[in-house]
C-alpha cells in the first residue's frame, strides 16, 4: 500500500514532520551509475518556497542515498533515499491539533487509526512526495540508459485558463521558464494573472497536469489488470488532490463513433504506424509504438486563507483560520510528481517485458 | 497482472474461444452461504444478444463453480468460477487470423508476444469479464453479509446523448427497465434513439457510466498507493475501452476554487456529515462516510461494419470488413462490469482493515 | 497463499472429493511448444493405486489444459489445468464427518474457519499435489527449452532402511524401475520388505527423498529473503508431510570446522569450481554452478490402519478405525511432486534473473 | 526479496559498510506504544564483541525510528529502522576486494551482478540482521500485547558438543547467563571448552539452535503455500549460514511408524490437547494449540584463520589469509535472530488470520 510498482518498486516512508520523509527502491539492476546532480535538481523542482504564490516552509530537500549505491554505482539492493525534515515546527500545528480541516485527511484519518499525526497533514501531506521524485528520476536514468524513451509533464490548466493549444504544437523547453510550468507563454501570464488575484482572495486553485511520453517501444504493458494506462491512472489517482485522469481522447472519447476513433494501421520508413493517435498510444493495455498522452484533473488546494466553519475532535463547531503563508495553487509543484510516477511505472514495466522471454 | 484485489483477490483466466473464460478468489472468508441465483442473474446482465444492437454470439454463460464451496457455502479456499465457450466457431475468425484490426490489441499484442490468440480478440477480448462479473457478486454479497453498502452503476452518456440529472434525483430502480440501462426515461429513449441511427450507418458508439457508492463505513482506503480513488480508477482503467476515471468533481475540479471545493464537516443525527460533498466521499484516500460517486469514460467499439484500410501481419495494406453482427454500443452493457470491479475493491479494502488492529 | 512463485507462479485450487483439483499458471513466456504426454507421464507418476502398498482410490488423473495454449504453444496469458475428481464417494467419509483423525489437519483446520471440507481431507489432502505435478513438468519443460538443468529426485530412506550410497553413485536411470524409487537396487528392496511387513501391522511408514539439481547457472537466487534454499526449503515444507530440510552437508554441518566445511575456488577446463561442494552448490543464497542437493524428511502418513482413541466435534471420546485401504507409505509418489516443485522455484529464479538488467 | 511477511512485512535494507543497515516495517497497527528500551536490548544482544571468540568490529549498534512513530506510538505508517555504520573502515577490505574468499558470497554475487560491494560482504554480511532483530521485537510486543505467546530460542549445539536435555527440562532463564547461550551448564561450559580450543587452531565452528513457541492460539497458518513451517522454514533459512531446518520430530520422523507418530487429541480442562506432541505443534500448516519446537542447524563460519588457496576475480590462484579477529562461533549471535524472524512470520500470521472474517 506504500509501494509504487512491482519489479522496480518504490516504497515511501516518513511524515512530513517527522525526522525524515523518505523511499526505497527495489529491483534497480546493479552496476549502473547515477547522476547524482539530476536527481538532486528534479528534486528541487518540486520545492516550495520559489514562488511568490507557494507555502513558507523553507526545506533544503538535500536527498541523502543511505544504501543500495556503492562508487557511484547501483548495487542491485535496495536504495534508500532519505530527506530530513529540518523547517518543521511542530509547535505551528498546535492550533490544529484537535480539528478536522476540511478537504484534508484529518477526519478520514483518525477515524481509520484512531490515532494520527496532526503536525502538517503526517503521512497525508504532499511532502511525502518529495524522496519519490529522486526514485523517479532514478527509474528514468536507467531507462534512458537503454532507451530512447522521453517523459514530459507541463500545466495545461489552472482555474479556469486552459492552454488551448496542442502538445504537438508546444515547446516542451519552455516549461521551465515558466513558474507555473506552462509552455505556452501567453496562457502563462493569464495563469499567472489569475493566481495573483485568487491569492488576493484569501483563496485556492486546481488544475490540469498533461504528460506525453515519447519513443517507449510497442509491447511495453500487460493484459487485463497490468494494463499500461491502468497503472498510469493508478499512479496519478495516487497524487494528492488528483481527481480525474484520462488518456489519448479521454472523456471526449464518449462523444465519438468507432468511425472517428479508430486509428488506422500504415507503413512508414520507420516502421508501423498509425495515421492519427486518438487512442494514445496503447491498444488493449499495450504501448503500440505512437506517442502517450494523458492528463490528471487537480482539486484546488484545501488550505484556504478564509475562515471556515467545522468540527474539532470532540465533535464541537469550531471556527478554523489556518495560519501562515500556504500554496495558492500547488498543480505546478506537481509536474516533476507526475513525471517521477510516470517513470516509475515505465522502469516497472520495461522490467516486465523482460521476464516475456527465459 | 491478471488479478484484482490483494487480500479479496481474483484472479482471471481464459481466452474469449478457448475452452473456458473463468476466475478464481482467493481470500473470501469461510462459512458464508452464497445466493447462487443471485449470481448467474449478474453475469446474464452482462450478456450479449439480448438487444438488437449487440453481438450475435450466443452464449448461456452458465457459471460453473468447481472449487471453494461445499454444501453451499465457502470453504476458505480459492473458489473457481468457469463458463465454458459453446458458440465459439473459430473459423468465423478466419479472415482476421492476419489482420491488425483499427482500435483492437492484435497488433500491440503480436509485438508482444509473438503469438496470439487471433480468435476473437482472445485475452483481450471483454468476454474475459463474464466469469469477473461472478466474483463482483460474491464481493457484493459478502459485503453486504456485514454491512449496509450499495453499489449502483448506471449509463449517463451514450455518444452525444447526456444524463444531466444527478445521481441524487434518479430512480436507481429504472435502471433495469432501460435497455441502455439509463434510469433517466427520456435520456434513455434519446439513447436508444441515436444507437438506431449510428447502426444504420455501420457505426458505433461510447459513452459514459456513473457509479455511486452509499453507506460505506467511513476509514476504508489505505494512505499513498493504496488511496480508495487509486485503487478504483486501476479496476476502472482495466475495463476494455475504458479512456478516463474520474470521482467527486472530477475534471470539473479543475475550474474550482479551494472555497468552493472543500466540503465542510457539521454534526447531524447521523454522525459526522459534510454539508457538500464536492470530494466524492474521499479525503486522503480514504472514505468519509459520505456517498462515494465516479463517472468512466469509455470510447465507442472500435469493430465498426465499415470498411476499414489497415495492414496485415505482412505489413501488406489490406481493406478490411469485419464480419458478423457486432455490438454498436456496449456501454450498457458494462454496468455490471463496472459494479462487479468496485464490489470486488471494496471487499478488498474492507478486508484490509480488519488488518488495522491485532 | 496458495501460490508458489512469484514470476513464474503457480496458484493451486480444488478439495480432494470436490469438482476438481486444479491450478492456474501465471507468466509462463508465449510461443513456447508443450509436449502433453510428458506433461501426463509425471502426473501418473504421482498417481495412487499402482502399487499394493497404496490408496485404493481408483483415478486417471486425465488433465485437462483449458486456458492459456493455442495451437500447442504457449500463450503468455494464465494456463489453468484442471483434473475431475472421478473415482471421489463422499458417502465414503460419512464415518469421519465428525471426527477429529489424529495426525491429520481436521482438527486445526476446524477451528481456523469453523467450517471445513470433511471428505477426503478437502483442502489438505496430498491430491492437491497432482495439478502442481503437471505444472511443475511445464516448469521444467520451459527451463530445459533454455538451459541444460536437470532435476532428479529420489527416495534415500523408508523408515528405518536408508541409502547410503552417494548421489555421486547412484545410477538415477533406475529410480523407476524401483516401485519405491530407490535407485541403489539392494536399498529398493529392503524398503519393499519392510512396507510389507508394517502393511500387515496395519502401520504406515515415513522416509527420505533427496533431490539433485545439476548444470544450474552460476548467479541464480536472490540475496536477503529470496536465496534460494530459503525458497526451496519453503516449497518442501509446503508439502504434506514433510517434516525437515536441509542442503549440502545439513545437519551434519554443524558439527563440523570451518577448514572442513569451506570448498575452495579453483580453475578448471570447465571454468571456476569448488573441489568439494560441502555447501550444496548455493553460496549466499546464490547458485555457484556446482551441484545442488537436499534431502526432505516425511513423516509417516496419519491415516494408520489400527484403531486410535480420538475426539469429535463434540468433544467425546471416539474409538477410530479408518475405513478403506490406504497408503502404507507416500514418500515414493512425493518423488514427482518434489521434482515438480523444484522446478517451479527453479524457473521462478530464472525469469527473475532476467530482470538483472534492464 | 528483501522483505519477510506479507501483512506484517519487514524489508531490509543497507549494506555492512555502506551508510546505515536498516528495515522497514509495513503493516504494524496505529496506536501500540513501543517499548523501545527493550528494542535496543534485544539489539544488543545480537553484537559482536562481548565474548572473547567474536568480531573485533565494535559498534555500538544505536537504533534510530525515523518514521511511522509519533509521540512513542505507532502510526499504522512504516517504521524505518536505521542503525549507522560507525566501525567501518574500508581499507580494512581492501587486500579482499579482489579475491573470492571460500564459503562466502563473493563469487556467486560478482557473478549474478557483475559488481558488488566487496567490503564485509556488503549485503550478504551477517550485519544486515541487525536491524531485523529490532524489528522482530516490534512483532514480538505487538503479539503480546493481545496474546499470551513465547517465543524462545537457545543454542542446542556448537560443533560435535550436544545439548541432550528436552526444551522440556530446561530452564529458560538461564539462557543469557551462559555466553553461548546454552541454559544447561554443563553442556555450555564444553561448549565454551571446545570454542576455545578451536579458536586456537585458526579455526571456526558451527551449530545448532532449538526455538519454543508456547501458547500461540489455535487456527494460525495459511494452508498450502502459506503453512506455517513452510514460514519458519523460509524465514529460518534466510539466515546466513543456515543449512537445515526442523519442526516437530522432524528427520527423526523419517524412521518412525504412523502409530508412534501419530499424536492422540484428549480433553483436558483447558480444552483440545494431544497426549504427545510429535508433529510440533502444526497439523496441516495450523497451528493447534500444543507447543511448537523447530531446530536450525548452522555451519561454520567461513572466515577462518588459516591460510586457504582461492582465485581471485582475476582466475588467478592467490593465498588468503583473512586479516583481524573474526567470530569463532557465531551461532550464539544468531539466537536474537532467530526469536526476531518467528516473531515476524508470527505476527504476520496472526494479522492474516484477522482476515478470515469480514
Amino acid at each position: 500500500m506504500n509501494s509504487l510498482g512491482s519489479l522496480f518498486k518504490v516504497s515511501s516512508l516518513g511524515e512530513s514532520h517527522g525526522d525524515v520523509v523518505g523511499c526505497v527502491i527495489e529491483g534497480c539492476p546493479a552496476g549502473f551509475s547515477l547522476d547524482f546532480d539530476k536527481i538532486q535538481l528534479q528534486v528541487n523542482r518540486r520545492k516550495t518556497g520559489k514562488q511568490s504564490f507557494s507555502s513558507a516552509r523553507q526545506e533544503d530537500d538535500q536527498i541523502e542515498i543511505v544504501s543500495g549505491v556503492f562508487e557511484g554505482k547501483t548495487l542491485g539492493s535496495p536504495i534508500c533515499i532519505l530527506i530530513k525534515n529540518k523547517d518543521s515546527k511542530p509547535t505551528d500545528y498546535d492550533h490544529l491539533k484537535d480539528v478536522y480541516r476540511p478537504g484534508h485527511a484529518d477526519y478520514s484519518t483518525q477515524q481509520k487509526y484512531g490515532f494520527r499525526d496532526y503536525r502538517g497533514g503526517g503521512r497525508s501531506s504532499i511532502r511525502i512526495t518529495a524522496p519519490m521524485v529522486a526514485a523517479g528520476e532514478i527509474a528514468l536514468q536507467l531507462i534512458q540508459h537503454y532507451y530512447q524513451v522521453s517523459i514530459i509533464a507541463y500545466v495545461s490548466q489552472i482555474g479556469s485558463v486552459r492552454c488551448e493549444t496542442d502538445y504537438n504544437h508546444l515547446n516542451f523547453s519552455q516549461i521551465d521558464n515558466s513558474i507555473v510550468r506552462c509552455p505556452d507563454e501567453d496562457t502563462s501570464n493569464r495563469m499567472i494573472e489569475l493566481i495573483d488575484q485568487v491569492q488576493q482572495e484569501g483563496d485556492t486553485l486546481g488544475g490540469k497536469i498533461s504528460c506525453v511520453i515519447q519513443q517507449l517501444p510497442v509491447g511495453i504493458g500487460e493484459p487485463i489488470f497490468g494494463k499500461l494506462q491502468a497503472q498510469l491512472a493508478h499512479a496519478m489517482m495516487s497524487i494528492n488532490t488528483a481527481k480525474g485522469f484520462e488518456y489519448g481522447d479521454g472523456f471526449a472519447s464518449a462523444s465519438m463513433k468507432g468511425s472517428e476513433s479508430n486509428d488506422l494501421f500504415h507503413k512508414t520508413t520507420k516502421g508501423i504506424e498509425t495515421s492519427s493517435n486518438h487512442c494514445g498510444g496503447i491498444l488493449g493495455g499495450i504501448s503500440n509504438g505512437m506517442v502517450i498522452y494523458f492528463n490528471i484533473a487537480f482539486k484546488p488546494i484545501s488550505s484556504i486563507q478564509q475562515e471556515q466553519t467545522t468540527l474539532n475532535t470532540n465533535q464541537d463547531e469550531v471556527k478554523l483560520k489556518i495560519k501562515g503563508r500556504h500554496d495558492v495553487c500547488a498543480v505546478p509543484r506537481a509536474v516533476p510528481i507526475v513525471e517521477a510516477y510516470t517513470a516509475i511505472v515505465l522502469a516497472d514495466l520495461l522490467l516486465q517485458s523482460k521476464t516475456n522471454q527465459l
